[in-house]
């Protein structure tokens, strides 16, 4: 569970857990796991394929048939998310890093010694911004869920009031990106966590700052 | 095209255009939307159905087989890159508006009168960052790209340089959101374009400032 995701609970942090430690839900051999892993792939898939020669057509009627059959065994949305929310441990679900949603790359973090947050991920054509370049808005979804984890292993936790995220020169899609964050400071209810985004090179290409306020949306019961 | 995407071409302006005028690229019926838009619905429908009573590991199989012919089918990425950017029509594949890109809402903008882009979207649980609320980089995500649309609708392009984002109320799924950005001064080179997100009722959730350079990543070719 992140800040962003309601509460601190018995996250471990950098003063308290052996570093270093992976802070979000690793992919697991889980079928859902699985079965978002093929969605992640056919997203990717249908970014790159040929309009002329796949069967579309056929291609649709197969997803749409699939969509069916997971809806048909979908409880009522308040009751799902009762059940995404239950029990203090990392969620599963978020667009970022979460192996249960084809949205998210998924970034995996891990917690350092230092109390920063890292974590390398490469970037396909689901997340084009420029041509071959990663899209700045998903730079600021990548860093701003990193900050929350920063937080979470810092021990605090906070929605985020404000995010000024600077661009220092084109991010690159199709190779390693390292993502990183580290709380700088905690004044009465304001936290404070900066983080960037780096090549493989060491090159920085984003960074950000972030104002977050200690306070949670409550979780659904 | 929007100046995210790589230069303004013949992109139509609120000065130049008869107003409301649909920006980003509508849904066609094209057997790649239609299949773009079941595999959305297959996205969203992983994390809504039960995890006990779904066949998921079916749907993993059927999923990757689906993904494996469609990748038999796909050039080069450098190739298909070259094709996804040929011309100067808006772009079908960015994570925001692109009907061609599942993890895009999409959001569909339009240009009014005055200079204004505005669009209205429902978000589902694959954007959710605190429970039943989008994710704040999510928030970032759309209001990047719609900047740079309201760029381009006043007859600019530019590179994100810096953009601020507010949170002012968590922001709710589930319900309509309307989502605005418009250029506000032109300084040499520096552009800089407001935005934010209401709910229809018009409570603000999140606001947005950024500064944009003009300049762009060339096309591939």
């Amino acid at each position: 569970m992140t800040p962003e995701h309601g509460g601190v609970g018995e996250h471990p942090t950098f003063r308290t857990a052996e570093a270093p430690l992976v802070l979000t839900s690793p992919r697991s051999d889980a079928p859902v796991d699985r079965a978002t892993d093929a969605a992640r792939r056919v997203v990717d898939a249908l970014l790159r394929t040929d309009r002329a020669n796949a069967n579309l057509e056929r291609v649709a009627e197969e997803l749409d048939s699939i969509a069916a059959h997971l809806e048909e065994h979908a409880p009522e949305v308040a009751d799902r998310l009762v059940d995404m929310w239950r029990g203090e441990g990392v969620t599963r679900h978020d667009p970022v890093t979460g192996p249960e949603n084809a949205v998210a790359p998924p970034l995996v973090l891990e917690g350092l010694a230092d109390g920063t947050v890292r974590g390398t991920v490469t970037l396909t054509l689901a997340y084009q911004g420029p041509p071959g370049c990663v899209h700045g808005g998903v730079s600021a979804l990548l860093l701003d869920h990193t900050l929350g984890v920063a937080n979470a292993w810092a021990g605090r936790a906070g929605m985020t009031a404000q995010l000024s995220t600077r661009y220092h020169r084109p991010t690159p899609l199709f190779e390693p990106l390292v993502v990183s964050g580290k709380l700088i400071s905690v004044d009465g209810r304001k936290i404070r966590t900066v983080g960037d985004i780096t090549t493989a090179a060491g090159e920085l290409c984003v960074s950000v700052e972030g104002l977050f306020i200690d306070k949670a949306v409550p979780r659904p019961r």
